[in-house]
């Protein structure tokens, strides 16, 4: 694998200045010719122009992958294409890898099925697994016919586990040695690699039908005599490994415990068929963050900030229209109390308090629950109690701000019963935005469903139609 | 470090649930007695205790320190009080450090002086620096006195960093090599090491002023022949280190970029003053996501599920005060129409839906553009493209949304023109959201100020305020 040439972190924004400025100065020659229009500048241009491109070029060639997918994201389309034509084509494919999904779409919309094939075949087969969604199914084929039995065989293997099991993060690439040799046999035997694959910081000890008998760290080998046998100094018990089928966030949590880097993946009869890599893992965790943090926005995956409108708005409006709905049925629950609000028009201005603070309130508690639940240290048993403190909570933040609340109303409108009952519907819509927020993640657990998936849209929903009927309702029963 | 007897990625919720069973049993047996309320009886309790008070000793004792942390979070505030009783003195610290804040908290609470003593004494100095903020004055200084010169100077180093700078991520747990030596005689070094510290991939070369001269990885020493010398064979460019004021993220990002497992530390003369593993910075990332998703729902930090009705209460109030000032704002502004809304009364009923629109919009806009910030991708130059691609999602959503809500307002309320008036405030409000969500953030930046802090606030409190100021201004203007 390539470095970077330098020695800092953030260099990379200036890799992105650096490029931004090429591509800037270009254009202004160009802009310049064209606008002087004068065909025999037109030498010029081009000479000026190829110079650019081969500095552009350069500095390309010597950025990492990743720093390119990081300076390609930051780029507007055009200049986007622009630099990556300028890519080495044999780097394209470790490129595609490192990209977000928004942006890898729009550079494969410009690839020719050659291209992308090229690009297909430098990858290794676990790589190639998550390329594979995002490319024509012809240009997959092509692949799979060119690869040997072993590869397709891996190939096949690594698409078929869903996107969130071990076996999606897994790799095929390790050194796996006997437990009857010595430690100096290990030595010899790793000499003769050229290169060790990434992230290895353990070997997998094997039998002759490739059972995972233990795992031999670097460590053990390097500080135990080399005349030591392998299965003197192996590990045999606590050996952490999963199964393809294992989930993905389970094994993240076990790297992030246990602090792997490296872990073997075995199939139901402890035969070694991989391995799972901190690197993998480390994307996978941030991934799986950042996809929380848009779904709470509601926007349904990480969007190219330069994609165009129509993208923009085909991401994001799911999310417009559930909420549209929800905002409508609440809008009718207020139109239930159209006489109310005609006989006291304060109600209207009063109203949107309770239903947002109870929205807010709901949200804190609904965020805790699922976050507990998803780290498994919530038992079913233990509803009883959480419920009991939200709702202590949300008695205590009722009758606090309702409080405060209700004497503002009382000063505003020189009415002591409105006050009264706005202290009373805030407690209330408080009381049930924590009775929602715990038991809408805990019962969707129950019935096996995702406890986090649209609770903060269910809460909201539930305080806003619940906090306007119970407010215009007590207002209409104790003050009309 | 010990680690785990199995090999399963979610044992660890079984080992939680035995942990449970055995508070249980023990409990029944309790309430059995004493419900008889037979004093003859104490002997059978105290002879039953003791049989689960051993089988639980037991079973903590076989459990990975990450492993009781986990447990005692998921334990309630007494079980968690027995539990952490049996867990032997010496796995104390290590322990402390794998728990939650708030549980945290509820451990130290119950310790003496003399307990944290010994638990403190028991970590590296980097370790030691992140527990100290937790621990009493008095036992830091005890701990501090019983250090060697070389342990006091690392632990004065660690706990001087920011917390969200790489000195707070950084140990001093390495293994360092000249250059001048052979791989064979570095291979017989390490022979002379019990154990190599967690994470080494790779071993620092200095000269006799601790000057970073080259990185020499695992790797290398492995593959390579051993009568080579170290300088022939370690990188010398292209080698990523940080200083201990560069920016954890920063950090975190590189090592997420570049796939790395440990990455030198030197100060501004390019001496080796320490390392950052992936194991710290996994937990940074976690952290950081965690902070970020909790912060969104207003949660201060991380609460302790079984934290007390107050503790809760404490964590939750500023949030909830902020948005009681912006939703009170927006009660006055809907104040001054009361007149307009006493004359049409649907105009109540309708307002919720323009303001709560404009809030989700606004709120996909700003969480995509402070995503892009962070990231470093988004130029102050970038501002007016942005802008002008936003407006157009909004344009586009205001039509057809707010154009729907518009022919159901004609329909409910059979009067064309407050549909005219309903769409008409539905496409500006979204069109003040997506100004809001682009400028809050692009503004901060430049003043130097978080991009993320409030936006989220602020953009609710303007397209709440907003939207009943626009809808119920254009009614009044065109309807009354």
């Amino acid at each position: 694998m390539t470095k970077p040439e330098e020695l800092h972190p953030d260099d990379v924004q200036h890799h992105l200045k650096e490029v931004q400025d090429l591509l800037a100065r270009q254009k202004v020659v160009e802009d310049l010719v064209h606008r002087q229009d004068m065909p025999r500048h037109q030498l010029v241009e081009s000479l000026v122009h190829k110079q650019h491109e081969a500095a552009l070029r350069a500095k390309l060639e010597s950025l990492h992958p990743a720093d390119i997918a990081y300076v390609l994201e930051a780029l507007p389309l055009t200049e986007r294409l622009y630099a990556w034509d300028l890519v080495k084509a044999e780097r394209d494919g470790e490129i595609l890898l490192e990209v977000s999904d928004a942006v890898r779409e729009s550079l494969i919309e410009t690839m020719a099925p050659a291209e992308l094939k090229a690009a297909a075949e430098s990858l290794d087969a676990d790589e190639l697994a998550d390329l594979a969604p995002d490319l024509p199914p012809e240009v997959i084929e092509d692949v799979f016919q060119s690869l040997d039995s072993e590869g397709r065989e891996q190939l096949r293997a690594a698409m078929s586990y869903p996107e969130d099991s071990v076996g999606a993060l897994m790799d095929f690439d390790m050194v796996t040695v006997r437990e009857d040799v010595t430690l100096e046999v290990v030595l010899r035997y790793l000499r003769l690699f050229d290169e060790l694959p990434d992230h290895t910081d353990k070997l997998f000890v094997i039998d002759r039908d490739d059972h995972l008998k233990g795992i031999l760290s670097l460590e053990s080998l390097l500080i135990n005599d080399p005349e030591t046998l392998v299965a003197d100094v192996m590990r045999k018990e606590a050996v952490i490994s999963f199964t393809p089928e294992d989930e993905a966030d389970d094994a993240a949590q076990a790297f992030e415990r246990y602090d792997l880097v490296s872990a073997p993946v075995i199939d139901t009869e402890k035969r070694l068929i991989g391995r799972v890599t901190v690197a993998e893992v480390v994307d996978y965790i941030r991934e799986e963050s950042e996809a929380e943090i848009l779904s709470h926005a509601g926007l349904r995956e990480e969007e190219d900030i330069f994609a165009s409108v129509w993208d923009s708005v085909k991401n994001r409006w799911a999310w417009l229209a559930i909420n549209l709905v929800t905002a409508f049925v609440a809008s009718r629950v207020i139109g239930l109390f159209e006489d109310s609000i005609e006989r006291l028009v304060a109600l209207a201005a009063l109203m949107p308090i309770v239903a947002g603070i109870g929205g807010n309130s709901g949200n804190q508690t609904v965020t805790m629950i699922v976050r507990a639940i998803a780290m498994g240290q919530v038992e079913p048993s233990a509803m009883t109690r959480l419920l009991r403190k939200e709702l202590g909570v949300a008695l205590i933040n009722g009758l606090v701000w309702g409080g405060l609340l209700g004497v503002l109303a009382w000063w505003l409108y020189g009415n002591v019963e409105l006050g009264l009952v706005m202290t009373g519907a805030m407690t209330l819509n408080l009381l049930l935005a924590a009775c929602a927020g715990v038991l809408v993640p805990m019962v969707r657990q129950r019935l096996g469903a995702d406890p986090a998936l649209g609770g903060s849209v269910m809460i909201t929903a539930l305080t806003d139609s619940g906090g306007f009927f119970i407010f215009l309702g007590l207002a209409t029963l104790i003050l009309l």
